[in-house]
């Protein structure tokens, strides 16, 4: 396409409301059109790059025999109902809207549903199943910030799928797949080697973990933690984690006492004012379970609980931080001071594995005001019958199985594969009938990728002062054709060099402005990422010809039309290869 | 693809509530699913028809240099007032949603108004156009009812694209060189030969034209008229018309006469209580125009009077029908008694032609309950300076400029084209600047193709009663392969076959259910209306190797092959078309 033929154009600057790299550089080379906070519309630069990302997701869902289909936006509130996903006290992310009846209806935010019901019209007999099926499609949230450009959007572009099997085994196998298809469309997209699959959170209906993909990226929302040498990788929300040793421990143990401390706020000031380190001081917390259990939850300082964690050990789908009243009931203080010291014995009592090891560590005294000093278990209060992990990772924690010092990392996800189990068949009333003529429950996972975040954080990670840097598998050309001067030859070579790309082959973009300079031709080729620059002029026609430069490296090369091309269909410069190239001049 | 590798099954009956053909078979044959009234999600074979309609469709619109986009589904109430489209009181069919902020959102129903933002940001000087640039994307518009299955949804694909212009002459080489394209456009989708450029209202704020692109069909719910013998084509709300001559007047006056009739209703039974032909009643409505002035209008008895018509002869912007105090202010009468005979002078009243040329004609007193007969121009009121066109067409009408009778028929819309004039970039501020350095306004054009209702206008027009019959451009199978038993050299000729086929490029479903009877997969095949059908049997093997048959003919090929190939490729059979052939087996 010839520069002329695109109604963008670049700006030097990015919309000052535009915070997020992504979107300031997306913009600023006409890739995107900011439409609102998280609305985002694709120019024909910007179109090109999810076209690009949409195919190679579609040739590997296609692959694993992925059957690709398109769902509606609008979707009836019946259906979410079932699921107890209709009302916004449980999903509090929803678009909602109604027909002229009053009809309620919601804008699609997931397809579980949909999918649901629509292999379960089809599928009924075990000779149905497996089954993956998909849909690119837009989807909508109502997030109530949208600050991230096009990584976190109200509406965006999905890669959404979803599989059916008849076990858990089979599932097993279609989720190992799923996870490997999702390998290669990274690596496609040339973010193999910084995006891992990491352990998360499986939600809680599930004992299960989920699977993210996240591309390592400064910017990033999530923590990593990685066990060095490994393939181990874990969302801090999950990441199991064994706190370091202290070695700073008392030989005696020390009489307990009690200290006044009002309102000290956090576990350093409370250590400063103590005399002591933060990891002598333990912060408990006191929690309630969906079955009205009440729980008290120690870590030692500087640590924080994790309820994620909690909720596995205790085995319940939901708890909740107890209220004051509970609070004052349970202690007899004020929030603030609660400790494991002579608790009601209805209190159930989970401890964090980095409080044992301590001798004279301190804790809350129970008591409005009270902090009490130099506790040690088995003298003041039982030694635990076992000590659990319930806090969140942080840098320095050593992975229990290995004992090696994690690795940690920020990181943006760029995709998650979902265990669902039989939550969604279950509520949906969508059985197979085995071979035995018995109803049997369909096995769920679902694979998400976000095809327009995905975009951004190709963007985002690989950009650099000049702007932006495309993979050539995503870029929107491959080739950024400059012409310096219009004079004949010049024009001649330009057109011939134009048309000889492309009848091999290569995307290019011309940029042919009569009234550009140079300078803005070589600071837009540049900015918009494209792989590589050619340039024809006087001088380099004087040359081989043509200039070539790679947009990730700073080394130009002078090169003839032949060696040019086959650099950029990546092919070696050799009698056969040159024998195969077309040309048109 | 085989058979088994689908999730959807066929089926011999359509849900109860599906009234429109083109959703049932649509249906049955599993390419579509109905998610609610008004919304379809598309299936796997549904979904390849769309993508191929959707290619085609970009083909022409890129041919003729229009940028693809993708602009969003949320869309910002501000941008919609500046054009005052967002009031539910002017815009009747909008879904409205709203941020956690409250913060009002519309869901696109038509993007003319973020196409001319993001143009405009771009796109200054006069060197910047003209432009073509559209986008294929779902359109959300709350229709009171939804009965055509996908012919008319609440959500649906479509492609719009918009042009902008520097002047009303560059305006219409663009707009006809759109025209064309559709013109290739329906070509290639099959439908072209029953697809017409029919001239159509432009909307209340210009005196041109639209024009529809209307496919012939018999459940169509527009009415086409048509001058034989020309690519002369109306819309009915906009077709001119002569009323054919009356042979039936009388030569003598005879005198005034007032009859009484109280509620007589419709034309027919007044005739018959006055003892005439309806031709010689008259049908007269008041109107009020947006400047307030007062309007008698008067057709034949039978004839409606075109507000649309009447609206361009009175060159107004918008009118309504006068109410009951302003008809009993007027005509001193209720409701239903209208005449022209002394009415005040300050009406202006705008006469049908075919009102002319009668003698002794029938028209409202203006007094309730009486009809005046034997009125005649020039005795009994003036004769008007001018008769104008103001009816609605019906059959048997006159094509005013070649006096030819016109031939009607029922028709679907498949597409249109709409000239804008600078209604919407005025409106938005958006302008450009000409070589003088002066501001300009820019003329902008709207063609619209509704994907999903042309998927459901082939399927409609198309089918008979045993299914659904594709045009081979956008069928989603060329090929339904079908294997009668499974001994081993049925299942092996079928491997070779389906292979080859598919390396020869053509795209091939094959029926492998192994339980499947051949009734079965040769109602499927029907069904789905797969162009070719192919059968593999010991009973073909003992002839020439394969059965082949086309959808749309009873005609069955034995045929080996080579043969087999070239026919499905639309290939003469010659040794040079055979020797390009490629062999798996």
């Amino acid at each position: 396409m010839k520069r002329t033929q695109l109604f963008t154009k670049t700006s030097k600057t990015a919309p000052a409301d535009e915070v997020a790299r992504n979107a300031q550089l997306l913009i600023r080379a006409g890739f995107i059109h900011k439409e609102m906070a998280g609305a985002y519309a694709f120019l024909p630069l910007g179109l090109r790059v999810i076209e690009k990302i949409k195919n190679i997701v579609r040739e590997e869902m296609n692959a694993i025999g992925g059957q690709e289909t398109m769902m509606t936006a609008l979707q009836p509130r019946e259906l979410f109902e079932r699921t107890n996903r209709w009302d916004d006290a449980v999903v509090d992310n929803w678009f909602k809207t109604e027909l002229k009846s009053g009809v309620k209806l919601g804008l699609g935010l997931t397809h579980e549903e949909p999918f649901t019901i629509s292999v379960g019209e089809y599928a009924q007999s075990y000779k149905d199943f497996p089954l993956f099926v998909y849909q690119i499609a837009s989807k909508f949230r109502n997030e109530l910030r949208a600050k991230s450009g096009i990584l976190r959007c109200r509406e965006f572009l999905m890669k959404d799928m979803y599989s059916f099997a008849r076990s858990q085994t089979e599932h097993d196998e279609l989720y190992e797949q799923a996870a490997a298809a999702y390998t290669r469309v990274y690596d496609r997209l040339g973010i193999g080697d910084i995006t891992f699959r990491t352990k998360a959170d499986g939600g809680y209906f599930t004992e299960n973990y989920s699977d993210e993909y996240q591309t390592l990226s400064l910017i990033g929302e999530d923590t990593l933690f990685h066990v060095p040498g490994t393939d181990k990788w874990f969302n801090q929300e999950v990441a199991p984690s064994q706190a370091p040793l202290l070695d700073n421990q008392d030989k005696e143990e020390k009489p307990l006492e009690n200290v006044e401390g009002e309102g000290v706020i956090g576990v350093n000031a409370l250590a400063k004012m103590l005399g002591i380190t933060p990891e002598q001081t333990t912060k408990t917390m006191l929690y309630v379970t969906d079955s009205g259990e009440v729980v008290a939850a120690a870590v030692r300082g500087g640590y924080d609980i994790n309820e994620i964690k909690l909720r596995k050990v205790l085995n319940v789908k939901s708890l909740k931080l107890a209220d004051e009243e509970t609070v004052r009931k349970v202690t007899g203080a004020e929030i603030g001071y609660a400790g494991l010291l002579n608790l009601p014995k209805e209190v159930r009592v989970i401890v964090d594995e980095s409080c044992a090891n301590r001798t004279n560590f301190e804790m809350g005294g129970n008591q409005t005001n009270l902090h009490a000093m130099n506790v040690n278990w088995g003298r003041d209060l039982p030694s635990p019958e076992k000590f659990f992990d319930i806090k969140t990772a942080k840098e320095g924690d050593l992975d229990p199985e290995t004992g090696q010092i994690y690795e940690v990392e920020r990181s943006i996800e760029a995709g998650n594969i979902f265990p669902l189990e039989s939550k969604y068949t279950d509520a949906l009333d969508v059985y197979y009938t085995d071979e035995k003529g018995e109803r049997q429950s369909i096995i769920m996972g679902c694979y998400g990728i976000g095809i327009s975040r995905v975009m951004g954080i190709i963007a985002e990670v690989f950009a650099d002062d000049r702007g932006l840097v495309w993979p050539k598998s995503v870029a929107p050309f491959q080739v950024y054709l400059i012409n310096i001067g219009d004079d004949e030859e010049v024009l001649r070579e330009a057109t011939a060099i134009y048309k000889d790309l492309q009848v091999n082959g290569a995307e290019v973009i011309w940029d042919d402005r009569p009234e550009a300079r140079p300078g803005e031709k070589f600071a837009d080729a540049d900015l918009m990422g494209i792989p590589w620059r050619v340039v024809v002029s006087a001088k380099t026609l004087n040359k081989n010809g043509f200039e070539l430069k790679a947009r990730a490296s700073d080394e130009t090369l002078d090169v003839g039309p032949r060696e040019l091309i086959l650099k950029i269909l990546g092919q070696e410069f050799t009698d056969e290869n040159v024998d195969k190239l077309k040309f048109v001049r």
